[in-house]
This record gives structure tokens, C-alpha cells and sequence, in this order.
């Protein structure tokens, strides 16, 4: 296998005990950046003499017998909307061309801490919103990589990096990371620290994590957990053991609630096919689960906080970046501006309601199975639906993203896992659970391989 | 000294040396009570045999040889608006008349867990909010114990009870404690869990107790003290010791800031004459410092959160509850429904702002000394002013007002100190001290027992 290849886990591993140095995979990597990415475009910036200074820093680190991070070594791609000491950060916006922060966010540098290279920035929508940045989908260059977390989705799938951050506000981890075909986790609202990062919604904003397997994608997420006195939603509560966790059995098959979710009239014939064939496949450890019709106000009840929020955290740029913002943006903050703070506090309350009323499903079923986004990756000129994603956002529940589907073109489609608020490692587990059984061809192959089915479904 | 005289840490240890029982503590109570609450109005619910089957619980607890609560057996006064499960919570409006919950609040069940008799409930405004109860000032009828917690000062200044708890969302803890003399006790917001409490405005919404003496408000404040999964804005932290420290030395003698605040404007002669010689009174322990001109806006801030807020949590009431609401509410409400969205954000991050622009203060004092009310407490007419409370409400710092002064009339004037969030222990601690210094006549006796100064203030 090629170094740049490596999973996380792996690599970390593979430096640990001396296999590997830093600097050879570090230099793996960005050989594949000039290989590839041309066609992809995953990097806002990317500076090799200084991602290998730092890979030769920590080879020595290691040689001098001191102790060494989980991550120790291991190049980790950070979505340009997280602030960095070391590099520009620029948000995805001509407005902030050339900005260089002091100081790291505090996600990148607990990822320091753990040792990690910071490779470097990967492209962001403009504000981490609609407006499309330059990277394309690995799997089709027409196709978008999704967004907003494009260029951290994109680097992942085309091998040009083991990890990589994201941030999401609507569906911005897992619906790039479904279009790539790469595992993408959002653990629950308020254990990873948004401070230093863009801030576009308090409620909604969510630091989220790529990786090319449920094991590397808990182990990035973990390091990056903990109290943060600067984000007033962390809580100084332990560190939840996600790795140790994922990569155990479940001490009981776990049971799975099929829930179509309000949104599924937007589901395309391809995701509603697949996910047919995949209840099929996984026979009694799934039931269909209805919600209840009241959830069907979630997505406008998020979508009314997020414009209010947006709107509040962008007022300056709004008035003082004029053309700068794309009309998608600026209408989305005038929309913002016209709400009132009566309904804005409805919306924060129905966050605990709606979480209360899911108790039904959690108590009985270890996730909900859900697709990720409509179908598979549209063509470049947008970023794809997030509605498939909106829910659990607004919730803040933990949600993954995995890549165990493909239509018959041969792009990936996503199937998401969501769990109770907390339970992220729990989902992390239930998740490898569900990669393995059905890698294993049992109960079933995986959805798509079949042409006979694949053949209905268009 | 009469048994219903004895001050709350009194109390608790003679029923738990067995020199007192609990039922003879709250037999002479109730007697106070039925002796001069015909005046004072502070009860909204008394049951005399249920306060005393509880008190004889406890004895015969206590005769058992079980272990004994900090509160074993001592009497405390409850604001109307907390939930009780086995007394009539009316929130001093008639659309809840007779309402009588299922359960105790946080607040009440952590008295219950410390061994308090909840002797009743007291009187509050309408929803806590200005419109007044029947509730009389016990140093002169024709005046207002202030509110919104009026019952619950009153009869603690009119020695019915030894302690009460009560709520403050603008000026309703320190107010009241200031116009009826005793020490009133508002720690840092999210330190005492407000579920189970009649919710007016998430961000501002305090409880606070009553009490006659520093220490005294110190161990009622540090039972309630503590995280609740229901109100979000609790954390999991140690229960900071309140009682010990508010009792011990300072390593150092105390420094005060003398804040006149952006409401200077509105302290009346009295006051201002009463802190002029304070501060001459308290020499090299106090300066003079200017907060900056930008506090102006705070009083703004509050006023439109609290609308916002207000409007949505009585949004119910306000729609079906029509002419049973007074006009003043009703109008607040209205006003809570026009703010938008956005300035209702701005206004919650300005708390942060204002929080850390205080820091200057804080790094090099030990308290801001400052006024609680603009003067004495005025005509039954109004509730009073609560423009000197509402910056430290706003902050969510902890502030405790101490009766050290009174008028030419004999009223009682309140002193104000404040410390940063989080500080709450030194924060008693320091108003210990200042008590002390100020009775011992060092530097000086209190302000107001100079004839001649006195004679300067009218």
C-alpha cells in the first residue's frame, strides 16, 4: 500500500513504533497533492516546506524518547474557517483574502497537542455557507464535492490526506462527506470547542471530523473533545473514550430504527432504492420508525434560528463587505434581520423539546438509520441538499456518515447514523458494527452490488 | 432574645445541640406571625399544621440519632413563584389562582434534602414582575418593601422567619433587601438551578435569598448551590463553600471600588449624601472608579432581553389570559414581541463584552461598592426603582446588598457590593468584613449616625 493510503489509526501506529517517520508520510502526501490535486482542489493552502518542518519537529521529538500524542506525526487537513497561528485563514471570502490569525482555534490546537501535522487549509464554501469554492468531487469532476466542508471531504477521498476537520451548520460533515464517499462524523453539540472558529450560529455551529474508517474518524474526534471556557456549550465533563469504544463489539446486535424523516419526499429514486435494498439486507435488527408529523416544523424552525444567528455573527460584514458577499449570503442575512426574538426563542426552545420527544426512538433502538443527503453528488454549479441533515442538527445529536452504498454510475451514497445526545461513542461503535456486517456479507452484500436491483432503480 | 429573633446559623445549631427543638423554633414563628402579619401581609400561603408536622418530622428525625442537614429544622420563607408539591403556587397572579404543582423546584428540594421546614409562601409582584402584592413595608405600612420578592423581605425583616429565598431578573433580591434592611444574597447566575420556577427570562432569571446577616445568607445560598440536568445554565462543579469562607478573615484588608454606575442620575439626596460619607468613612479602602461611558448601553441591553424574553416565556398566558393581566405586563410583552431577532442577539452577547470590560475592576478590587436602590424605599404606590440592579444582573455577577445605613426618616438604605462571576465566596466574605468594620467603628460608624452630616443630606 502506498504511505499516503495509510488510515489514521494506522499511520499514527506505524510512527509510533517506528515504521514510519512523519516526514515520509507527510512528504507521501503531498507528493499525491501534486499529483492530484490539479483535478480536486481541496487546498486553500498548503505550504510543503512548512508541513514537513513540522513532520521533521515531531520525528525528532520521537527520536529524543519523549513521549509522544495519539496523533503523533500524522497530517491533518483543517477547513479554512478554523483560525491557525501558523497559516492564513480566510473564511472562503474575498473579504478576508490574506488574513493570518495570532493564534490557533482551539480544535487545531488540541489536535497539536496530540501531536498532529497541520497539513493545511482546505477550501470552505464562502463563510462556510452556499457559495461553492473551487474543489471538485474526486469520483466526477463535474460533480460537487458538497459542502461547506468541500476541500476536507475531497482531500480525504482522494487520498491526499489520512484526516481532516470540518464544521457543520446545516449539513455541511456529513453531506460533503457522503458526496466523497469518506466517513463523516459530527459528534454532539458542544463537546469539541468552536472558539476560534468562524462563528455562524451558537446553536447550530458543530466542529466535525473525515476519515476513511469509523476507528480513524473517533480517534481524530476524540482528541478534540473537552471543556473550553471560550465556547460556553462545552461542559467540563471526562473525555468520552470514542476510539477504545468504536473498535469494541457490541455486547448485543445493535437494533436500528429506519425513520424516512420529514424530508424524504426529497429522497432521489436512486437513495430511496438503496435504502430499500439496505433494510432488506439488515432484516431484523431494523423496524421503520415514524417521527410524528410535528417534526416536519423542524427544518423551518432551524432554519429561522440559523438566520437570525448568521445574520447577528455577519452584521458587520454585511454592512461593510457589500459585492464582496454573494447574494445568497446577503439575502439569507436580510432574512435574518426580519425575524423577530420572539420566534428566535421558540426556535432554541423547540431544541429541547424535539430532543424529548425522540426518547421513544433512543430508548429502544441504538440509531437511527437515515440517508445522508438525497442521492449522490449533483453537478458542481450547487453544493447539494442538506435536508437530509437539517434534523439532527438542529437537535445536536451525534450523526455519522458512512460511505456503504454506491449508484450504479458508481458515485457514493451515504447512509447516516444518528444517536442520543451523548452517545457518540456508543454511535461510533454501532457504526463499525454496521461497516463490518456488511462488508462481511452478512446478513447481506452491500446495497448496489446487485445489478438485478440496481437495474430498478433508475 | 424571643426564639423567632434568632438569626438562621443561630438556628440550625441550637436544634442541632438540642437546645432548641424545631417545633418550638417554628411554633414561635408562626406566633410572630399570627402576631403581626395582619400588617405586613408577606404570606401568600401559611399552613400552621403543616409547617409543623414538618418541624415535628424533623425532631423526631433528629431523636433518632439520623444525620442531621446543614438547615435541620429551621423555617425558610419561599417566593410564590417557586414550585412547592405540597403548597398552592400562585405566581401573584389571579389566571393561577389555586394551582397546585406536583412537585417541589430544584430550589425548594434542595432546602428539603439541607432539613428546612418550608414554612409557606410568600408574596410576590405579578409574575415577579412590577405589579404589586398586598405586601407592606415592615418599617412603615404606608411604604413598599420593594419587589418583586416583597413577602419574602418582609418577613425576614419583620423577624417572621429566619430566611426566604426569592428571585431576581432586574432589581427583585436586592431591591427588596435594601428598602426592608436585611441582607439580600443574588450569586452569580447558573450557580442555583431555576427549574421548577416560574421562568421569566432564561438569561437574567437569579435566585436569591434573605436573611439577616452575611453568614446567615451564606449556608442558605450554598444548599441550593448546585448542577441540575433542567436548567442548562447550571454546570457540574464543585459546591463552592460558601458558609466557611463567607465566615473566615480576609488575608487582607477588603479593597472597594465606589462604582456611582451609569444611573447616578437617579440616586436621590439621601443616597448620595449616605455614600459620600461612607466613603469617607471607609478612607484608603475605597476609590472611585469610572466604568467608561459605554455602560450606558447595558441598561438598554437588559430591557430589550428581558422583553424578548418575557414576551416568549408568557406568550400562553398573554394570549389567553387577557384582562387578568395587568396593563404594565401586558405592555412589556408587547414591546418583548416587536424587538427582532438580531438586536435581541446582540443583546445576549454583549453580556461577555460587558463581563470582561469589568476585569480592569476585579484584578485590582475586591468589590464594587455601590448603591442598591436610588434612596429609601418610596410609597406603596410603586414597587421602586430598579435602575441600580440592573447592570449586576445583567452580568449575572454575584451582588448582596447590606443594610449598613438609614435615612434622616429611619428607613433603611442599601449598600451594594459586587464581585465577578464566580467570586461569590470572597464576595461574602468581603461583606462580612465590611459589616464588622463598619459596627466596630473602625474607621467610622455607620453613615447616618452624624447628625450633623445627616442634617447636610436634606
Amino acid at each position: 500500500m502506498s504511505l499516503y493510503a495509510l488510515g489514521l489509526c494506522e499511520a499514527a501506529d506505524d510512527i509510533r513504533q517506528g515504521r514510519i517517520s512523519s516526514a515520509e508520510l507527510v512528504g507521501a502526501c503531498i507528493d499525491r497533492v501534486a499529483e492530484i490535486d490539479t483535478e480536486v482542489q481541496a487546498w486553500a493552502f498548503l505550504d510543503r516546506d512548512h508541513a514537513l518542518a513540522q513532520a521533521r519537529a515531531l520525528d525528532d521529538h520521537r527520536a529524543h524518547g519523549r513521549p509522544l500524542g495519539p496523533l503523533h506525526g500524522v497530517p491533518i487537513g483543517i477547513k479554512d474557517i478554523f483560525d491557525t497561528g501558523d497559516m492564513p485563514t480566510e473564511l472562503g471570502s474575498p473579504i478576508w483574502a490574506g488574513r493570518t490569525p495570532r493564534r490557533d482555534a482551539a480544535a487545531v490546537a488540541r489536535l497539536r497537542e496530540a501531536g498532529a501535522v497541520i497539513m493545511g487549509k482546505t477550501v470552505t464554501t464562502e463563510y462556510a455557507y452556499f457559495h461553492a469554492g473551487k474543489t471538485r468531487n474526486p469520483h466526477d469532476p463535474q460533480r460537487t464535492p458538497g459542502g461547506s466542508s468541500s476541500g476536507s471531504a475531497a482531500a480525504v477521498a482522494a487520498l491526499m490526506v489520512p484526516g481532516a476537520i470540518g464544521s457543520q451548520t446545516n449539513g455541511s460533515v456529513i453531506r460533503p462527506a457522503a458526496f466523497c464517499g469518506v466517513v463523516g462524523f459530527k459528534p454532539t453539540h458542544g463537546l469539541v470547542s468552536r472558539s476560534g472558529a468562524l462563528e455562524l450560529s451558537r446553536s447550530f455551529d458543530h466542529v466535525g471530523v473525515f476519515a476513511r474508517s469509523v476507528e480513524d474518524a473517533a480517534l481524530l474526534a476524540e482528541v478534540m473533545v473537552g471543556f473550553d471556557i471560550e465556547d460556553p456549550d462545552t461542559r467540563p465533563v471526562a473525555r468520552p473514550p470514542f476510539a477504545t469504544v468504536a473498535a469494541s463489539e457490541p455486547p448485543l446486535p445493535p437494533r436500528f430504527a429506519f425513520v424516512r424523516s420529514p424530508v424524504w419526499d426529497q429522497a432521489e429514486p436512486v437513495m430511496r432504492d438503496a435504502f430499500a435494498e439496505l433494510v432488506d439486507a439488515l432484516g431484523e435488527s431494523v423496524v421503520e420508525v415514524e417521527l410524528g408529523e410535528s417534526f416536519g416544523k423542524v427544518i423551518d424552525l432551524h432554519r429561522l434560528v440559523m438566520e437570525v444567528e448568521m445574520a447577528h455573527n455577519l452584521r458587520r460584514d454585511y454592512e461593510s463587505g457589500g459585492e464582496q458577499l454573494s447574494p445568497q449570503l446577503r439575502q439569507l442575512i436580510e432574512r435574518g434581520r426580519a425575524h423577530s426574538g420572539v420566534d428566535y426563542c421558540a426556535g432554541l426552545a423547540g431544541m429541547r423539546t424535539f430532543n424529548d420527544a425522540l426518547d421513544f426512538v433512543f430508548d429502544e433502538y441504538d440509531a437511527i438509520l437515515t440517508p445522508s443527503a438525497p442521492g449522490e453528488a449533483p453537478a458542481i454549479a450547487t453544493t447539494g441538499n442538506p435536508a437530509f441533515c437539517t434534523t439532527w442538527t438542529y437537535l445536536g445529536t451525534p450523526s455519522i456518515s458512512l460511505p456503504l452504498m454506491r449508484s450504479e454510475a458508481g458515485l457514493p451514497l451515504g447512509v447516516q447514523l444518528v444517536a442520543r445526545r451523548g452517545n457518540d461513542a456508543r454511535l461510533l461503535r454501532t457504526a463499525r458494527w454496521l461497516v463490518r456486517t456488511l462488508a462481511g456479507g452478512k446478513p447481506r452484500a452491500k446495497a448496489g452490488t446487485s445489478s438485478k436491483r440496481k437495474g430498478r432503480q433508475r
